[in-house]
């Protein structure tokens, strides 16, 4: 066994991690249904006009302007109803000076026509109306092409679609929208002592927790979890899964727990690739290994739940999103007075799971082993490496989950 | 054609709206897999101790703490290695005094041993090991139980599934959770001039948005969209549309914009069930209707898009929410100075649209028949019903999409 040593920062340990992604070119079509979070491969332009010809933008009369410029509140201008139109009607009829034709909101404007009087304004009596107020050419029309015109951009690629992007592309005829991929991450175990969740459990044995945490997280984090399986504990075996799931964006082993494990980690990735660190200044999360395979990351994640968990939301969360080309996440944050004095070791970051109780923090941690320490806790707190002390009362800043 | 009349406020129409619906109460069974997000249906208890046995919380050597208490940095005590394990071994061999077993963190510890001297704290000369640093019973070791102890609580029915959520039931060795299903929304499109994207359009037509934009808000909304097509515009399709609908948990209608339409739809409700409102008191989103048939809500929301996803927003969503058993989202809000002058109507709520250039809000908004107005904005911003001027450069609350 090797004990860790050489630990670097948590700084220093994301920023090699995120030069080591690159945002995935890989693209896909999906349909408007799906579309919703993803990110915009192309730029998506309007093959037509919106609206498609002038339209009426209320309910009312479509009237030449001029016609209604000297009517008034008590002296109604009166027009010759020539045609009714509802939303779907094609106009069959011009509209001359002193005629107008009824029309409902989003009616094609007929002919002639420069202007909607609304219904409000309005009185009718068989094909008789009386217009009381003036509108001015244009007044409760909706041009063509005004929303958008032919040619002009609906969606930029790079943009996430939002419900209003989604209707946008709607709004130009598109069913369906390119798109970039999710990266793909695959998901190993490691341990010969690790069970999946469903079957019977021996003394000496654990459930895997961590493929389960990760996937989540992975799939927060716009990516797709593909899950491996376990791995036996042998160097060929650790190689042939490596060289089979480097197909993905992005590799990640958990399970294993002790030095044991992750020196043949360290040892297969040094003999296929490059072993960027292993072992972070940070708690929980220590003995984290960070290699590259075939310019893909490779990450030999601690075998302990809460640390695994902890290093998934500092480090895999935010290269996820660079490769998903995902805008990093809006933060959850409160301000709340600690419930009891905690102690950090100066040197290293230390993240601290609290519950929120009547509006103080109660540190919730046990040990890093211990994955109610983060199922049952509200956030977290993270205490600088440069502090070593927050004393009971002092406000901090919880990042909830 | 009726024009609106009796409107009422924003906060009434929500008040109704919120009084309309019940959390579901159908569950189903879904994998870990697909639990990220879900809201707990039943309280999920520890059928096993989690550890299922005392275990080395360390690499090291599992002894007793007694034979470590004479020991220190210049004066080892030497014990005899009896046998070496690793995470997944079972010990074979009792720790009695002077003998001790090497562990992986994760090993089961052996019987006798009742603590863990860290391997950083040893030297070891074949199967001698010399201890440097006492330790405490206890010392080292997660207890069985200390975790989870069996019969207690992982997640509670209500919650949320977060990583760690879903990371604790794996623990406890399931593979399946219980939630609450999704809230079922069936959307329905009316307006004889709509046509879905991915067909042609002549004039007088316009492509479907709102299905689209409307899906999305119910995805994000912890709901599941179906699709039910157009609907035409006659009273007794209309009927027959909704008997066949009202399976769901919640009925809408959107398309057509014309007050002949809304009209329809007001009469099938009055007729079919309770009529609870017509016209809301905001801008965009007045021509909006709400109803109730076999005590499930029936939305006739506007036909202008930027009106029907303003309503999504402030009405659907929230109604969704409360199905979904799911907490209020955390709005993204930034503050800014506005770009220009905004003037609006006294006694309504008016939502404006808004672009952040160079940190400052410009007004986006057009018309509510615009999808541009949303999709091409930041967020929006909401003024009072008894406000009616918002000066340049005042600061706003932008809500970002």
């Amino acid at each position: 066994m090797r004990p860790l040593k050489a630990l670097i920062s948590l700084d220093e340990a994301l920023t090699i991690a995120m030069d080591l992604v690159r945002p995935v070119d890989r693209t896909e079509s999906v349909g408007l249904l799906d579309a919703m979070g993803r990110v915009v491969a192309e730029d998506v332009r309007a093959s037509i006009d919106v609206p498609l010809a002038d339209r009426a933008a209320m309910d009312g009369y479509a009237v030449l302007a001029r016609d209604t410029f000297r009517s008034g509140k008590f002296k109604p201008v009166v027009l010759q109803r020539v045609e009714t139109l509802y939303a779907s009607g094609v106009p069959t009829k011009r509209v001359t000076a002193g005629r107008c034709t009824e029309v409902a909101t989003g009616t094609t404007l007929p002919a002639g026509a420069d202007a909607v009087v609304m219904v409000e304004d309005t009185e009718r009596e068989g094909d008789l109306v009386k217009v009381y107020n003036p509108v001015h050419p244009g007044e409760n029309v909706s041009r063509r092409g005004e929303d958008l015109e032919r040619g002009s951009l609906v969606v930029r690629s790079g943009e996430v679609l939002t419900p209003a992007k989604v209707g946008a592309i709607a709004a130009v005829g598109l069913d369906h929208v390119r798109v970039y991929a999710k990266p793909r991450v695959a998901i190993l175990t490691t341990g010969d002592e690790v069970v999946p969740p469903g079957r019977p459990i021996r003394p000496g044995q654990v459930y895997d927790i961590n493929a389960f945490t990760m996937s989540s997280i992975v799939q927060l984090n716009g990516g797709r979890p593909l899950l491996r399986g376990r791995v036996p504990d042998r160097l060929e075996a650790l190689r042939a899964a490596i060289r089979k799931a480097i197909a993905a964006d992005l590799v990640v082993f958990s399970g294993g727990s002790s030095v044991g494990e992750k020196d043949m980690i360290i040892d297969v990735l040094r003999d296929m690739g490059d072993l960027l660190f292993h072992g972070i200044a940070v708690k929980p999360g220590k003995p984290t290994v960070l290699g590259r395979v075939d310019g893909k990351p490779v990450f030999g994640m601690p075998g302990y739940p809460t640390s695994c968990l902890s290093n998934c939301y500092m480090l895999l969360a935010p290269m996820l999103r660079r490769i998903a080309r995902l805008p990093s996440p809006v933060e959850k944050v409160v301000e709340a007075p600690l419930a009891k004095r905690l102690v950090s070791v100066i040197g290293r970051v230390e993240f601290h799971t609290v519950r929120l109780v009547g509006g103080v923090a109660m540190p919730a941690y046990k040990e890093s082993g211990s994955i109610t320490s983060m199922a049952h806790a509200d956030g977290y707190i993270e205490i600088p490496a440069n502090v070593d002390l927050i004393e009971k009362g002092d406000t901090v800043r919880v990042v909830l989950f």
